[in-house]
């Protein structure tokens, strides 16, 4: 079987495992408070172009979610996201189990808008909502999105401003960062995430890391205490060392954009093939997730020879699917994904 | 003023206040484990014709349902409720404080159908969901639900099958219950509630008592330890007699339901008065509460002389506001309202 | 059987019953905000002399306790208590269910002092400790506490200047205070209160109410968004001006501290007679509750006639047991006890 | 600087790293769902003889701790463990912070008998207590300890019967489990465990691998949606396979005991040269943990060329520290060491 379900199918970019290997009889302290921790910490802020910023370490994405979310959060207060967002459909109920409520906006495309976040606040400062109701208190959005698309700066830029006019903590997770800012259509840039969010962070477990996910927080107040809830939560590794040696590999001459482009430019071919194929698209984007509309008689070829992570039922014929390219993803799996294709749509 | 915004403006129903002075000077044992709540206790097991009952007396509504649910619920498991369900929008996140996620469905009445609760199940159990999303374990109705609207025996009896099916519990939230079997279309009873709910409560603070409500679980599982969980949400009353002596006035020769009629008579004159004004209504029922669509000259007339409860906005020069009668409400009130509309609506 | 067991098993002074009846039919808005409980908020912060306090109507004790410390905490720090604190022993987990470690120092008489707390705190700054532990946020104190001794000035101020070093809260108690302020050894009055406790309450259910507790926020933090807390923990009275009417009354003329007073006279004319028989005491105070060392011989004629609150063990052939005096006891209920007191001890 | 301060300092063992080296391009699927895991599981279960156990694979201690015990107890239900439980004092909280009271006994040496165990059940059903406190639910245990002591079969097998008597669960925390079983003094093994545990875990973080443990459960009621709440802790590795080739290779040809051994024999060679030098113990052991009480001149020497982990002041010129062997300990480096004492306490 050829792969396209998903961008963690292998292990690591072999510049990290060398690393690991390389390193792997050193002596240092634990819990990320080691030398190459803090390597990878100051290539982060030199990239990022604020000294002020505090970078964390952690294993995987629902842990950086549920450690972010609930160190911002006070009990009566939530954290918006689109319907689609990771945190209200797949993460079994991580932010409500820390007790906070979700409080879902209306997406077609994994995106929200500031014009959506300032309506669900002022709904909530009326006359007989406000204390009766959750305080929005936070907006978590990824980038790309779970259906692949991307903000651009202008709108990254009004969420920003519309936090700050009402007092919420803008969240972008970034567990596949590197396929959105390496999109063509792409505008934004470390600088820009590190001054337009209150914190972020810069997945490492899709990008060509055995997994770790480096969080990066702006706002002071997010800042303090970060570590006891990232202890609390199980999030704070004890050979910490395995994530700053990871991260300072990522960084190191750009490595982490280039793993970015490479399945970018991969899932851009399949596209333009899906494209001349007439194959419509669920959502479109220019990002390392296609979603295409395939008919049952394609897919049940399909089977045959890939995986494919399924989306769902769109009509009595057709149902939706994604492909994901990665970091590792062979261009000629995806060549031999084209040619089927061609062969299969004629 | 007149207030028509709420069905608990006003203090207790005579009977009850007069017991509790009555019997202000006894000396009893605390946290419900008294003479009065036994005794209210059997009147509701004999009232739901069912011995293996087990009845509990708390203060208010939210903390009922918080108590129950997270007293039912593992910390992966969500409760399915209407979008416009009162734990999902109306009691700051009370549920997810407990840990555990509210489930919405669409509903534009308030009400909920055995369809989508089993549609909502069986994506839970798609390959990719179960373990990565919360697993659904009880469902929430209220009946009335927040719009008046209320639940047929059928209905129900198609809520409780699909919940037997799939191992969820049905909670039903009767905070207005007395409303609801009152309803001229109602064909739901005591007896009937005992059978197809796992658990469900007798709503006493909007229908005649200063406070207070009464649990009444069927179902063994969640009988179990259920005072443990009582205790530590803060809503086991030291006092516990307060709410026995209420019940059991409240269930003597039949006064629970006698309130209720009362109500739901003046909220269908004053519905049928609309009707002839050709009013037209957000949504229809035939319960305590009245949602009318009412012009901006109209609701500024009202405003001087009234409190009612908005709603929203409908239009550009119309909104729907909310009657409440209850069990309190002065039929001159009504008459006073109805008379202004005629004159308003020429 | 004459109940000496807690001071909770009548119903309400009269004077706050009569105004219950008497305002019954009055319509208000719900959920405290309403012009009875705007006047017992006035003048308890009249007698407080601070206009700046928030004070705030709630139900019970344990739902005071955990509404407070939820309100007051973020997820990784915890609050100090006594080992005999009630929170620590008798809410069934309430604090931990809100997410919050409860941290207890030893006590043998309940009290706790500030070289403890600052213990505490300083071992938990050390190396190896801070993020892997529990960060202190919160002393919890009650006054009088669990054991009936009581805080002087001295020691509570004490308390307040080492949690303002450290930057804790100091939080008081007060189910039982009006017993604390009228023993004859106590130094502290409500101004003092007010002005060294970040937060207290006003203990009702106890003393003279139905039910009810008086929350007096001093500390700005943690007036903020109270309002949402309590109303997410199923704390928010629906009838919210039934607790208004009844602390308007009891703060009025000084009806609370009487009531205290009665209580106290009584429980000390208890203790001297005890004193006077050689009865050993399990811990002296000068508050409505008596810890007495009594033979198994007498507990046995004890339980013929009366009831008390079993403590502990003591040896072979004694236990511990409390006698409480409140409000509302009569003085010949005492006078029988140390009758029989003096019979049996021959 | 020669670190005897944790048994985490270096990466893998030589087998677990050539292992994910040879693997790395293989693609998989995630979540735990490959044949990797499958492997593991597999020898897990054959070691333990044992075809019912469930054995899942996670990252690090704290988080299996608070997922084993949040999937096991509900709302009201708390976890006894010895009050130097690493989830009683170092893990800021977590357990708690799931809503779940830790119920701590006293202990001087780290562990906790099954006498204990039934006076705590035996006070929590008292008249008066029960639904007032928390009910024990969970026996938490490590083995070795915190203080590096270890329990034997007897001892096991004693609370495993007054767990199974009282309807508790039985939990073992082998965080360090390598360095218990090949202790001289040791009588326990993998199919003892299986069959006298609930759930217990083998870690792998402390011995030989980059990361992981392996929960073994045993009892039915814990095995159902474990994944569940795995996933929702944050807890479920997204490439899950980097867990199952660890904990292959650790399981085969018995390496995961042998290099428990190597850590025991180095740690009883220090024990012994202590023994000698007169040099006391805080707590006497056979296994990787050494505890001994030294004066600040020698700590001050100490200090210059070894980490340790410091303990506890003893008196005025005295503290204890703890010196940690691992798989990965050299023997010249316990030698140096032992040198060094000899010389110093000359």
């Amino acid at each position: 079987m050829i792969r396209f379900n998903s961008d963690y199918t292998e292990g690591a970019h072999p510049n990290l495992l060398n690393r690991l290997v390389e390193t792997n009889f050193e002596q240092t302290g634990g819990y990320g408070e080691d030398e190459y921790c803090a390597e990878a910490a100051a290539m982060i802020k030199q990239i990022c172009q604020n000294e002020q910023l505090a970078v964390h370490f952690m294993v995987g994405g629902t842990q950086v979610n549920l450690t972010v979310i609930d160190s911002a959060l006070r009990s009566h207060q939530g954290v918006i996201c689109a319907n689609t967002g990771h945190i209200n459909v797949h993460e079994t109920g991580s932010i409500e189990a820390c007790g906070h409520k979700v409080l879902p906006l209306d997406s077609d495309d994994g995106k929200i808008s500031a014009s959506q976040v300032e309506a669900l606040v002022q709904h909530h400062l009326q006359d007989g909502a406000k204390e009766h109701t959750v305080q929005p208190k936070m907006v978590y959005i990824s980038n790309p999105t779970e259906l692949g698309t991307i903000y651009s700066k202008a709108e990254l830029t009004a969420l920003h401003d519309v936090c700050h006019q009402y007092g919420l903590y803008l969240f972008l997770d970034g567990a596949r960062l590197a396929y959105g800012l390496t999109a063509p259509d792409n505008d934004l840039d470390f600088p820009a995430l590190a001054q337009l969010c209150d914190v972020f962070y810069i997945g490492g477990t899709k990008v060509g890391a055995l997994f770790g996910e480096a969080v990066v927080i702006a706002h002071p107040h997010l800042q303090e205490d970060f570590r006891y809830i990232m202890k609390q939560k199980g999030g704070m590794l004890a050979k910490g060392r395995l994530l700053g040696i990871q991260f300072a590999e990522l960084m190191r001459d750009n490595l982490y954009l280039e793993l970015g482009q490479h399945a970018v430019d991969l899932a851009i071919k399949l596209k333009k093939a899906c494209q001349e194929l007439n194959i419509p698209f669920l959502v479109e984007n220019n990002t390392n997730q296609q979603f295409v509309i395939l008919s049952d008689e394609i897919i049940a070829k399909l089977d045959e020879k890939y995986t494919y992570d399924y989306q769902k039922r769109i009509d009595d014929t057709h149902s939706a699917v994604r492909f994901c390219t990665s970091w590792c993803t062979k261009e000629e799996a995806v060549d031999a994904l084209i040619v089927d294709l061609k062969e299969w749509c004629k």
